[in-house]
């Protein structure tokens, strides 16, 4: 048995590529397939099956584009009423070369999803894999807030089964291999580490210590962020997304092309880290680090063409790739030779203040007026915050910029300066003038021993 | 000025891309066009226009699959009527960043081949580099028989003169650009070495060495091969290839599957080299050893399957892209781990008979009687051959099977011991039993020091 | 906790890259370290302890090469004395990053063998992953018979309580990371699959489900083969391998330079597939297919120079790079282009008679009289092998020609047609004339429904 | 015959790879030789000889550490009296399979000049390209002062002699291959096209349409800057440099280490774009962006530790074989995840003040009194500058701080902004105040058509 996971970064999405013999299965493959067939490739493979865990709100999933150049069989859960593929049944089993899969019906994230225990017949009968997608994450569970209020409960009961009843007694020695890792917008408390078992988390994992009444009350309050494009993702991922084909190809083009685009309305994303965004940058950009380039599905359009100002060419394709994973198949251009092009030109920049926190501190200690910014999760704000700062999330804050002083300096922070770039680009966007990004975020704050309040 | 020569292997294609400021050219782009979009990538460049040199017979172009990426405008000759792009008038002018791009009328291989000259402006107001397509090669000038005996009088004179009044007298100094390199079927003396300027061609090239009634005489009479899937290719490059998007897929198979297509009348290619393939392969294939992949455009179909048996898994990329280039979007499905699988199935194999050049001397001496074929070009027949050979030359042979004998054995000669496998593999495939291919060919016949006539 | 689990193909060596915050550690590093010194880079880590299971036979380490480019602490076990690093104590710990190893003494394999156990403290107190080296391999456990037959009751008991005592109570949840995959000499029955848990080996593990007694027993009776250049690893090992540097470079040389090699007694080993070696080879080379790379610890001198015959160019790193693995640091030269050019020079070859099983069943039926050579390990003779048929084990038989018959044919099998074309090529050598190598091997006997016994 | 021609990016230095048959010359290689081998392995071609032009000045030349892997001889001219290497005679010839080379002695940039003409016998015999070292570039000719004042008449002398009476008669038709491109200190007008032909230069070279006897005064006259670090790379090219082995491998360290070795007097390299530096550094960097590291010849010891700060982690190698290349091999350790780490520990940090050609405008006129410092070459200064502006190279500028004020505000600026940020960090260091770095340097100014004198 092989075994292979893969990584998209930008919205920490998990997917696996298990094979046996000559036949290959992916779970939750991503949009641009090219990974899972070089590995069938290399390994003179033949993808067999492709299973989904459930419908993600996200991501795009490939398993049509994947299908379409392995004829590959495609198979999820009972719901949604997927307008591709076949719909599986709890138990169903696959055979792949000389390893069995066996279909859960695991529902809870939603009312569709799918766990996949895989046996590898080789070596005995017991189940060494489990696919839990969003079920079981390491170090955490789905949310179960897509359904809306009235389905909260039901679905969080129901999550509470699926652990309970269908995974944890596949037994402690059974790897678990979850549609997520750190950093996705599926689940906060994710870990860093991208291996477990049932047994280390039954062990460890926070919400697996709680008592039934306790996991469900969790589930029921936990706050989550609905970014907007998770919409255009429940849509593709229902129907099949548009097929992508060779990788997205974006324009180079020059300053003044670039500035056509500008005039014509497009919006402009620059993906350089905040502090060369801060030294000048055209007005009106989004600053989106690419270290942080899922906090675009907040803010950019889909109909609408997106051009690109990026720190290093080599940047481009991660960037287009990225964004096509997340449905954005309007990213047009970006300036050719980085920005330094456009400085030659000429054209105007505009700076974006940085502060670092022992001036923030000297000024405030002075008795100088600021409006402090907090722009990290709840939970992250809750854990340790500037006194007197006010907590908006990073992606409402287009939402809420009523309530935003202009008649005097903000400070925005979050945790290392890169969520709070992106926010101050909004506010500069939105006509506000003294922002001023917190170099180092709230972790320089507290290094520093600066004052802070739980 | 930046400048890259791009070589297509199979075909012994060269395309060119040119770039200067933020801007690029593509001189007759391949169909697989990642390598130039990669390229203006990585230098943040615009490619703005692509120049064909004419319509080519060998290898399928890439001009719209370009354009398609890039928006680049297309321009070629005044011959044929292209379904696609702009006609260029003799004498036109075109700006790309710093160089000057002049489109000269360069017709004689066919009557709308185009040259396109460069002069780099950043350094002075001479032409440095011309692109010739098929009119100049290095060693070599263009065929002129594709239009027809009636035609090739008027096209031999019209080489000769776009020869010698619109390219040489751009002076010595300049660079030429070849459409082909060495082993193009375009060009049988083409030499191996990839730069060449007029002054070294006009020096050393054979038939600038000609008189005007010698040059024009020459080509009238020289002898040149006409593969089959040219017909394809001129229809593809008159009307625009078919969308190739990502690079091509080609399944893995198991022997089960493989033996299903075979069942259903694949044709079977086997890329390993002769030893290989005459130690043991599947009935009914044809052995087109990786390094000479281009004779499969003598025996392929275009509608019907064609799979693959090849060497090493990695193989597999660079078949599929070469007969991509050649138009075969047919190319099915691979035998997965190579023939071994098939050997571990107990699957039937055969044997061809290699032989070596001192074990068919000494049965030649020993008065044994031998059918010796010769399959290289007649140039090379006429160059010194085996006493009694006879000459067909390979890809001629399908046709020509009614002449040879059933009853003794053949020996199959080519240079070094490739084209005469592929050959010997044809025979196989029409019932002849007593085949055997001389291991080494010529090369290793002369350098035993064994008698050969010329 | 980042991890990456790093396969050395040939010798079937498996080593681990394990970080944390800022910092990583590496465990049984290979000889040619680029590849953790490029995991370190990608992610601006520092490797801070290299930590050794135990003295290794089969391959050369690289952790003083690595500690050379890194100053990264090495430390390894209490036996054999080490030349280099440190000692470590059972029970010793370790912090990197947010991470905590603690050393186990697992003797038993060797009287020094340590395991590691690692915390990620992020998530929790109990370990999650332990390296075994080769105390626990997925499928099998150590081989104890590196101390002779004098030790052997003593090392097979401390295997037993190593594992019993150990490494089970560290709870069924913890992943398993072994020394070695499948493929390796230091135990025949490890599994295909890379991954499992100290609960999936207690559940499914063959030796695992054995008594106390039954365990010792069967340790203490396997029969393992020990090839001649343990030797020299056991000595790289203990005092440290001579330093590395760039990767192996290995010249090319033309036909004539490499018949002056062979003519000054040079060794000369043919990677290419067994039927290309059987349909032309040059006289007295060993045929060890690059699949098989290792076989040639069997046969190589380690001080006289060894030169290649390769199938492909790309094969020539391959080849360095797994025999420096194993110590051998004097492959010269290889042929250029392949032996395509040695044909060409109309030097002398060879052929070698491949057979297929059914043209070999039927000379048995005739009632002609073979001898048939098993050369596979006795585990796989025993579990069925043609009737009659002799086993001596491929790495064996250059020192047991005495017992094979020159006056009548030899048929060669293994299980695929691998280890039986390096024996043909050892009778060969050995001047032994009527010999047959099986195509397909036992498998293909086997498929076809020939009788054999067991 | 096979042609490459290689180039080292930061020193625009150009080697050249040419083969024939199964063998190969490389000449001028640079100091990691990686590129040189595996050219000659993947086309299995045996490097026979290493031809020098010169003694460099501006790099390592890595003739001995080529020849230790390949056994190929070393060759090079009658001046200096070189430690390693053969001499040569002028007119001394060489075969390389079907080529034939002519050392030819081109005195002038030094007494010990050689350039090397190729003659591809294949094709016929006249040269088809000529290696012409420090003797002729495309655009520029060699420099002749590195002999001292007393010398310059007779070496500029030579030079012309060399070029009229050597090169230029092999004839208009053939290539040139010098050994420096656009961007070498070795000729500040060379051409950003990399090919060309003695024709082309013959027309177009500015230096070649000059007298005797303007050419020799030109060259007498001519101005040049001799950075520091040359007197190390005269010193290892005459003996050869220490061995460099792998690749250089530069450790990451955490913020507290790096402050360590901050504490200890190591000399820190920030590689990030002007605008980030002036965003934030850390107080005495000397900031070298990327495209502009051979600055750091200007500056940077060759004993004691040198540390770097780096945009993004994969620059690290980039930077680290550069300097490698200028025989820094101090290079000790880089900031491991970039600046951000450091932001993070609360660790000081400081601006450096960016102003647009706007701002200074606009302050200009209100009278405000800046002092103009112009850091671009002599030659770019008087092509073009602000009205007022004092004029001192980039690289003088530390040995000419005492004219500077500290009184006022300094603009510096350069031609795009990038000389002048590394300027601007050496004011810092040096306790200027008010620095200021102007955004887009002149090219903005002229383009925003702000007057400015000649």
């Amino acid at each position: 048995m092989i075994f292979h996971r893969i990584k998209s970064d930008v919205v920490a999405h998990l997917s696996y590529f298990i094979a046996s013999g000559s036949e290959a299965m992916v779970v939750d493959p991503q949009r641009d397939v090219g990974v899972y067939l070089d590995l069938a490739k290399d390994q003179g493979l033949h993808i067999k099956y492709i299973f989904e865990t459930h419908r993600n709100e996200d991501y795009v999933i490939g398993s049509r584009e994947l299908s379409h150049y392995t004829g590959a069989e495609i198979y999820h859960g009972p719901w949604p009423d997927f307008k591709y593929g076949n719909k599986l049944k709890d138990g169903q089993l696959f055979k792949i070369g000389n390893i069995r899969v066996e279909a859960l019906h695991t529902p809870g994230h939603t009312p569709g999803d799918m766990s996949y225990a895989v046996t590898d017949l080789e070596t005995g009968d017991h189940p060494v894999l489990v696919c839990t997608g969003d079920t079981l994450f390491i170090g955490d569970a789905g949310r179960t807030d897509f359904g809306g209020p009235e389905k909260r409960k039901e679905w969080s009961e129901n999550l509470y089964n699926s652990i309970y009843e269908k995974l944890l007694p596949l037994g402690d020695h059974v790897l678990i291999c979850p549609a997520h890792g750190s950093g996705s917008v599926c689940g906060s408390k994710i870990a860093e580490r991208e291996t477990s078992t049932l047994g280390a988390e039954r062990l460890m994992n926070p919400l697996l210590q709680l008592s039934r009444e306790e996991f469900i009350k969790l589930k029921i309050e936990e706050e989550h962020q609905y970014t907007p494009y998770f919409k255009r993702m429940e849509k593709f991922n229902l129907e099949g997304a548009p097929f992508m084909g060779l990788n997205p190809y974006i324009q180079s083009v020059n300053p003044h092309e670039f500035k056509e685009y500008l005039d014509n309305g497009a919006t402009l994303v620059d993906t350089r880290p905040p502090p060369a965004f801060g030294a000048g940058h055209i007005e009106g950009s989004y600053n989106i680090p690419v270290a942080r380039l899922a906090m675009g599905g907040w803010v950019l359009p889909y109909e609408d063409p997106v051009i690109l100002i990026v720190g290093n060419q080599s940047d481009v394709d991660h960037v287009a790739r990225s964004y096509a994973r997340m449905g954005f198949d309007n990213i047009e251009a970006y300036l050719a030779g980085t920005i330094v092009t456009w400085y030659k030109e000429a054209l105007p920049v505009k700076p974006m203040r940085m502060i670092t926190p022992h001036d923030l501190k000297k000024s405030l200690d002075a008795g100088e007026d600021w409006f402090l910014l907090d722009v990290r999760t709840k939970e992250e704000y809750e854990s340790g915050h500037m006194r007197n700062a006010v907590n908006i999330y990073a992606g409402l804050v287009p939402t809420k910029l009523d309530g935003l002083p202009k008649d005097k300096p903000i400070a925005v922070y979050c945790k290392s300066g890169t969520r709070s770039s992106f926010v101050s680009s909004i506010l500069l966007r939105n006509g506000f003038e003294n922002i001023n990004n917190m170099l180092g975020g709230m972790t320089s704050w507290i290094k520093a021993k600066y004052p802070y309040t739980k």
